[in-house]
Parts: C-alpha cells; structure tokens; sequence
C-alpha cells in the first residue's frame, strides 16, 4: 500500500530518497481503511491526520446553520486529504472529511511528520511542491469564483479533473462549484447540444 | 526602509536571527521605489520579483476578454506582492501587479533569495508561515464565495480587513469579492440602516 506513497514522492521530488527512507517513511505513515460514510475529521475536533489516498474518494466540507453542506475540495487517488490550518495550527476544525467511497488511505500525524521526516529532503522537495500547487489551485478557483460565469467553471473543472466528474454526482460538483444543482444540470443540457 | 522587514520576519519566526543575518537580508532585498499606476507585473511576463509593502497600496488582477479588471488580491504595508506561481514555477502570468498608491517596496528575485537566503532557518520559518497562512485565506475565502450572501462576504471582509475599506475605494472591493458596485452599494446603505 506504501508504494503509490514512495512513487508519488518520487515523482514530486528531484531529490532521490536515500537508503533507509522508504522505510522510515513505511513506518511513519499508517495504513487505515476508512469505510464509505466514515469520517476522518468531524468539525470542532482538530485535524490529527493528513491522509494519502491510496485507494478511494473523500470529501471535505462545511456545514452551515441551514444544514446545507458546502464542499470545499474532492480527494482521489493520490491526493491528500487533510485541513491544513488545523493540522499545523492545532485549532478545531470547521470542516467535515468523510469517505465517499471506502477509501484505504496512509496517514499520517504532525508529530510523527516532523520528527521522523522532517529532515528528510526529499519529503521537505514534495511538501514544498504540494504547498506551491495548492495555492496556486486555490488561487485560480477564488479567480474564477468572482470572475467566471457558471459555465466556464464547469467546463474549466470537467476539463481538469475530469476524473471527478465520473466519481463524484451531480449535486457535490454543484456544490463544489458554488452553484446550484438545477444550474449545472441546465448547464449540462446545453453542453450535450453544443 | 528594511527594519519593518527584519521586524516582520522576528515577529513570524520563533527562530532568532544569528549574526549577520540582517546585514545579508538588507543587501538581498532590494529598496524600490513603485509609483502609483506603475506595474511591478503585467501579463505574459514571469514575476521576477517577491515586494515586501513598506508603504503603499498594490493590487493584483486579471483582465478578461471584455476588458474587465478582476482583483484578485491587495496588499498594503507588511503585505507581500507576487504572483506565486509564476515567481516559482517562472512560467508566464495571467495577472497583473500595479501600484494603487506611491509605494515603498523591498524587492528580491527566487535565485538572490534561494542562494543568500535559502539557508537561513528564521527566513524559512517565515516563509513556512505565511505559505500556511497564505494557504488557509485563500480556503476561507473559497468557501466564502461558494456558500456566503453578498453581504456575509462584504460583513466578514470589513470585520477582517478594515484599513482595506480605508485605502481602496468601492469599486475596488466589489471586484475583490466578486459582487457588482451596486450590489456594494445597496448592502453598505443595508448595514448602515441596521
């Protein structure tokens, strides 16, 4: 299960790992099956885990007083699932991750992070990588929230991740979109008859 | 011009800085003078340049096919201005960076921060810092923008950041958040009944 963690540092990082690292990193990062449903972080806890996703699909949200979940970001294979401000911060959480699909995932703690990885090169190359990508991913999608129509950013997301659009239904990718379910289905229609 | 940079980095790093240190961050950052409407970007280059805000106002967009300014973000003193992608990956910017007031900027390219930097534990603490911060307003603000009114966004974003309201006029602020000038309008006379 470890070896899609080592091939996606390896190809994250231009540092080789050096002998003895894939396994320091076996030992790190725990092997956990989380079952459709199931919740690897519920708001108001602190995020202990980062989790790599071997195998499955989560999703982290938040709630807001009426009820309504808003989807914040959708994980698949070989992404990361994890609240980052709590994670480092150590403050509650706002946000709910809970498995879509059962998902086997690694995970891993800040504690055990720092102190068994964090002078591991490559690992800190990978990390700094990831922390460029999902600014930047971020950066584009708050630039497409107040600049983009709806379609766009539909057809932008089916573009990139179309990989998402087969996993996950209609009504999360709306709300991911920041749209309603009836506006992506209308806006769907219109896609099939261009 | 580079103390309040050596206050910001003492007061985002719990690392002391050792000797020597200011004297290599103050030849590494360069002091510039940016008037205002001069651009420290403009699409289609590669950001050469981290600024560190001394003094002033800059703010960063794109602009659309009809010609429509989109502010994706505004920076004032101790504020960083770059394109992060583009200073990292050194690909070509969607966005352009002017100056909205004459303003006194520190600026150092990704090779004179890497080599006379790169080693400094105090630096890297920072940048780790506001990389995280970074990282989790821009998620705040993701959400905001998938799962908040237009006044919620407008309530929060002046509780947040007041001294922007102060600096930028209307309009600016309406692009910030993805709402039109009369919808600004029509919620700030909505908050001032209240």
């Amino acid at each position: 299960m470890h070896d899609s963690l080592i091939a996606y540092i390896k190809k994250y990082s231009t540092t080789p790992l050096k002998e003895g690292d894939d396994e320091l990193i076996k030992n790190t990062f725990l092997a956990k099956r989380i079952r459709k449903k199931q919740f690897l972080l519920q708001e108001g806890e602190v995020c202990k885990y980062t989790a790599f996703i071997v195998k499955g699909a989560m999703r982290q949200y938040s709630v807001d007083e009426k009820g309504t979940e808003h989807i914040v970001r959708l994980t698949i294979e070989n992404w990361w699932a994890v609240d980052r401000e709590s994670f480092t911060m150590l403050t509650p959480s706002v946000y709910n991750i809970d498995a879509w699909e059962d998902t086997d995932a690694l995970l891993v703690t800040r504690a055990d992070f720092l102190s068994n990885l964090g002078g591991m090169p490559a690992l800190n190359e990978m990390t700094r990588k990831m922390d460029e990508n999902h600014a930047s991913a971020l950066q584009k999608r708050v630039i497409a929230s107040i600049s983009f129509s709806a379609e766009k950013r539909y057809e932008d997301f089916a573009r990139q991740y179309p990989e998402f659009i087969q996993r996950f239904p209609q009504h999360i990718i709306a709300s991911y979109l920041g749209i309603t379910k009836e506006t992506l289905s209308r806006i769907r229609h219109q896609l099939v008859k261009k």
